[in-house]
């Protein structure tokens, strides 16, 4: 079997755009993705796509991209390497809703490898109601659970305590939503080849549009009030806050000069703090209550 | 003369902050600050308030603390010391406006010691237009060339252009806005002694009342479009990024699990993001244009 090249993946990966964009503004059904091309003067570039005021998408970005270069110093650093070429290639999604009722969702995957040999894969679905609602949660969740157990019986369970701990905005103790899945450095270890680990990739990858479309369906067209829209742009606030203080790949795109506005397209429209805001209803209080982690939800 | 102890320069922080807070309100013509007390285990604490909705004022915040025990591990790292007590008092602003012609702005003045004799000022102050005009810029830099002028001939060069690279957007490469003075690590180095020092720091808190009202009264009645709105909300944008991603004091709040309410009074209400958002009048491109370092405003 002829090995797995990084030119494979990238190529699998913009498929995945091309594929995952068509089916979005289906859903989305009105608004339709704009792109940009670009490209870094140390070696690669990308693809990211940018959509909004549809009337489901309100601001939303997939993005790929597949660079390569003198590896950063951070990185080497972390491996305590002196020196190494890198390929890194990936999707990344947020799409932030119109509609209150309907979750912010993100999903990452990713892959890395440097002219050492060294290789591994990332990524990540994610998903963060304004108000959890345990039915969507639960479904939501269970996608996922069933994509991890076609590959691995440990995966799930250890991949989704990473989501619980990764997604965490300390500083206001609560999760950023309902988590999902989080790993990284999956590599050929514990019997598993590469081909393995990338057919789970792939697996998380087209695993995006139904567990977005599930969890969407049955909420888009529940109407929304003041109060609703308030508490969406308070809950987006946290949502800037994980990002830009907490978030690993946020942080190492803008240190190493990456594209910002690719970078920054998880950023919500219409954000609001307000001192001391306090939850309001019933609901409000119950969704605090459910952003903690190790909460089962299937 | 008696050595100026830090119980003295806590208290005067604290009626500086009833001072300011009386005449924002007054300034502001009916919104009313709220206070918050609140102590932290480790020892000290401290007096938030928080002003909203009012004519002038949307969202803002004047903090007094004064907090004391043992020395958090990033500064003792820093100075490379083993242990130590600190003790640490100061007034922090941050004001973001109604209307978008008026300015965000922020003061913070601070002083730091430790049970080893180590001791320091801190402080600084800047304005954030959403639309950068000339003249205001000017009449805001020469408060602080005056006051800086009164102690040192240096400081307003100096302090200046530390202000330049402090409030600096790096992944924007735009400034936050036009500056100020920003200054720290003051101490009794150069001639001066501690009591200078203070005057001096005492002469900053003391202008930011006049500065602001100055940078206020030619535009708080000026009308504004949806536009010149959605401009301002943009800009509010960056300031979070600013703050979040890399203003040292949020970040070193957010560390020591500093109290996130009051850290977080800095984040503006109702913020917008929009993928690639472009300039949409020539003042806005001159803004754009006016957000970098080295101008000499005076």
């Amino acid at each position: 079997m002829k090995q797995l090249e990084k030119e494979h993946i990238a190529n699998w990966f913009m498929s995945l755009q091309d594929q995952i964009c068509n089916s979005l503004e289906e859903i989305d059904g009105s608004a339709k993705f704009e792109e940009d091309q670009w490209s870094r003067p140390e070696g690669g570039g990308g693809r990211s796509r940018a959509i909004k005021n549809g009337p489901l998408i309100e601001k939303g970005g997939v993005n790929f991209s597949a660079v390569s270069g003198p590896t950063p110093e951070k990185i080497l650093a972390a491996l305590k390497l002196s020196m190494a070429d890198f390929f890194a290639t990936g999707v990344s999604i947020v799409l932030h809703p119109q509609n209150p009722w309907v979750p912010i969702i993100h999903m990452n995957v990713r892959y890395f490898e440097m002219s050492n040999g060294v290789w591994w894969f990332g990524g990540g679905i994610d998903l963060t109601p304004h108000y959890v609602i345990e039915e969507q949660a639960r479904a939501f969740h269970q996608h996922l659970k069933d994509i991890c157990d076609k590959h691995h019986p440990d995966f799930y369970f250890k991949f989704k305590r990473w989501a619980d701990d990764y997604f965490y905005v300390k500083h206001r103790s609560e999760t950023r939503g309902i988590g999902g899945i989080f790993f990284d450095r999956l590599t050929d270890k514990e019997g598993r080849t590469k081909e393995e680990q990338w057919d789970f990739v792939k697996d998380v990858g087209q695993t995006f549009i139904p567990a977005y479309s599930d969890a969407v369906e049955k909420v888009r067209h529940k109407e929304w009030s003041d109060e609703d829209k308030l508490w969406q742009k308070i809950r987006r606030g946290r949502y800037v806050e994980f990002n830009l203080v907490h978030d690993k790949g946020t942080k190492f795109g803008l240190d190493t000069n990456g594209r910002t506005e690719s970078i920054l397209m998880s950023m919500p429209p219409e954000a609001n703090w307000a001192y001391e805001y306090q939850p309001k209803t019933d609901l409000q209080r119950a969704t605090l209550e459910a952003l903690r982690k190790d909460i089962d939800w299937v």
